[in-house]
């Protein structure tokens, strides 16, 4: 057998995390590294989870009258120069095109590194009257960041795949009912889908969004003591519609500023899906939801492929995403390792014992526990089974988030639980001085959000003893 | 009212075609320019015909085991320059990144123009043995050429929307077979949803791929006299495995290289859609089916649009896809030029005394043909009515595709045919030498193809008069 190489994982999630993390991702056959430094291929096995997030995201935002539309992916510098904060913000990332063909180009063009100045040029000439509002864009596209830190498959690397949400609107209240609306659809597709548990949040004035007036933000909690962005959804008030001149001729006959949305979820959730859920043995929660391995001897061979083969047909057409390994020359255990590995939530065992007693064997990814299922009850008690580990794998994940946000009442028991690779969550004063001392302090945390979900904030500050405003969770980030 | 901008057709399809083909693309709201020479903005009235142009393919490609992933952008030069032929056929007009912030990159970046090298780079990683292949990949993506001729929206942009598939094989037959697959794939999404006939043939060695053995293609007969490129699949031998090194353990534990192919279908389409359906008042065959307007008068209005909803509830829950204009302040007739402009083949009409007859009126976009339908029928005859038109509008483009190609024996028939904007199809050579001259004398005429439907070819080359090898199409090309 020429199966031998070495596909088993060879790190432990408790251990070197970082080395785990990356073999998880090598070895599940998620990405492969290219010759462009800073840039991955995104390989079957993770693109298709991209594209089940793509398609439940996708149906959420047209039914809330959104469409989808493609602005060109070159920017020339004097576009994005008309923002100045937002110009600021993103520049020293922007990866320049100097030519086309042998012609040096008169004015240099910045591949996006999000779309807001392209997109507003335009709302510019489209928007005349109320009539056009709310205009609800998005784009499913590339975008590039030039970063020079090491990088890491799904979380930094130099392009990487999202959507970005822009909308336009009448009035302040319309423009921040929609940055809510989208915040909370990023909570449902990564609380209820990827079964990650987040807190949901504003940005303070130091973390938000170049341009933006604020940013609200769904934070997650890695098993590494880092904090993940989710998703962002930024209020931009009037800071694109003027300088871009965005006016429309309300119902009282007056021209008015437009009032603006910017709403962004990327490839970097598949990160946080692999390093939450996954295990020693490797991814946890595939796309691909049910893994049939037959359980094959020469005599009966024929017999049992058959079963195996109508087994999967029966649960294809309950809509189930179902993969028959019936691959010659690999032997069972290797089989399962490779979905263990590859993270299918369910695998379908099935031998002569079980064709004759008309049932199969289901294990679980999560817990390998093995149950009998008979065949004619199969796809009652699979979804029962996928609609359990979704769950238990939320819990368990919402347990540990619990667990590892700290309230700290003082800047030592605040240090302490940054350096125990927790998030302290502390009564601030939001300036942005007092955040930058205690990144200085802390070697590296910075304010991750200020929680929607609020005690009152009566006392001082954590860090520097002024009144506080709020309570804020910090962190390291990635 | 202020409804009164310039909204309507104001060229006409058989008099200035560029200008009426400008006007359909603008005014049905499809795309827009933008400050980037030489790239348009696809709207959502464009880019969701491209939604459903993917939704159709990608549905056939995944039925016969390929798999989506997603490539960086960027080709570093050297590694573009590792299949010369390829090298050449593409650096005129690539795009290049020579700075990231503000250092300048040690080797500069091709944004890709197709994704052959960065792809068959990794697969010389990936393919081990037999059992790693058939390797079946496809992206959607956008690629860049940069063009220095004048954009002309969908068919000449410099950055443009496609699927790219990338496969590799054991034998040679197996990739000529994937080629053929492919490309009558493509045959049935132009000619069955975009209701566009086509010749499917391959090219001459002058207008093959650069790099391939062979390009096969399917063309599409425009309105104007010109031939368009809808698709093309390529043979691309051992061409790129050579250099590239992608080797496998055959069965016979001899060490062999893969056979690979690729092939892709652009955002060009649409462009043929719009010309080759639409007429003097704008779009014909947009994505939306039904477009509703109710008729309403100020004692009846709710009672119309409720039953309007109804009547949108009902057809949406067979999958129809439906438009319900109940926007205020517009007249019927305004809203009548509208849809017919953006093109939704299938108009119902709806008032007070459709309402209490429990009817409502259709009209084909096509014809403008009226028909009063029972709401009780209304899903039955809707189906009924859009097979007519999708059947029709293919019927007359076939008709008319078939009367513009004349069969030329001589080479002043040939010259005429061109002259007078038709395509003539004569016993050719395939020399490139020929075809030099051909293009020269006709001021532009190319092949097109070699249609693979062909008579015997008895006699000599049209134009040189040396021994004939096959039949061939030739017209001027976008």
């Amino acid at each position: 057998m020429e199966q031998k190489e070495e596909l088993g994982m060879a790190a432990k999630k408790s251990g070197d995390f970082n080395e785990w993390y990356n073999q998880v991702v090598l070895k599940a056959d998620m990405i492969d590294y290219s010759l462009v430094s800073g840039c991955v291929i995104l390989k079957p096995n993770s693109y298709s989870i991209w594209e089940k997030i793509q398609r439940i995201f996708d149906d959420k935002i047209k039914r809330s009258g959104h469409k989808n539309c493609y602005f060109p992916m070159f920017i020339p510098e004097s576009l994005l120069k008309r923002e100045a904060e937002h110009f600021e913000g993103f520049t020293p990332e922007v990866a320049w095109v100097t030519k086309g063909g042998n012609s040096e180009l008169s004015e240099k063009l910045a591949i996006r590194p999000t779309s807001e100045t392209v997109m507003m040029e335009s709302y510019a000439k489209w928007i005349r009257s109320w009539r056009d509002l709310p205009l609800l864009l998005n784009q499913w596209n590339s975008v590039v960041r030039w970063e020079f830190k090491h990088a890491k498959p799904f979380l930094r690397t130099r392009e990487f795949l999202w959507q970005e949400g822009h909308t336009a609107h009448a009035t302040k209240e319309e423009a921040e009912k929609e940055v809510m609306q989208q915040l909370f659809e990023y909570v449902d597709l990564i609380e209820n889908y990827m079964a990650i548990p987040v807190i949901a949040g504003k940005k303070t004035e130091k973390e938000k969004f170049a341009g933006a007036d604020y940013t609200t933000t769904v934070e997650a909690f890695m098993p590494d003591g880092k904090a993940l962005q989710m998703g962002t959804s930024h209020m931009l008030g009037q800071n694109f519609s003027k300088p871009f001149g965005i006016k429309f001729l309300d119902k009282d006959e007056k021209e008015k500023h437009v009032w603006t949305t910017s709403w962004g979820l990327s490839t970097r959730t598949i990160g946080a899906i692999v390093m939450t859920h996954g295990d020693d043995k490797g991814l946890v929660l595939a796309p691909v939801q049910i893994a049939i391995v037959p359980i094959v001897f020469k005599d009966n061979k024929d017999a049992i492929i058959s079963k195996a083969k109508e087994i999967a047909k029966k649960l294809r057409a309950h809509n189930f995403s179902v993969e028959l390994d019936d691959r010659d020359g690999y032997t069972p255990g290797w089989k399962f390792n490779e979905w263990e590995l590859k993270g299918v939530p369910l695998r379908l065992e099935i031998g002569p014992k079980d064709v004759a007693a008309e049932q199969v064997i289901a294990v679980r990814r999560d817990t390998n526990e093995k149950v009998t299922v008979k065949i004619k009850e199969l796809e009652k008690k699979a979804e029962e089974l996928l609609n359990d580990i979704q769950e238990d794998l939320f819990k368990k994940a919402k347990e540990y988030l619990t667990k590892n946000i700290t309230e700290a009442k003082s800047f030592d028991e605040f240090l302490k639980a940054v350096k125990d690779r927790k998030m302290p969550k502390s009564l601030f004063c939001g300036e942005s001085e007092c955040e930058d001392s205690i990144k200085d302090k802390s070697e590296g945390a910075t304010c991750r959000c200020i929680p929607f979900e609020q005690k009152p904030a009566h006392g001082k500050c954590v860090q520097c003893g002024k009144d506080a405003k709020f309570w804020a969770v910090f962190g390291k980030g990635y």
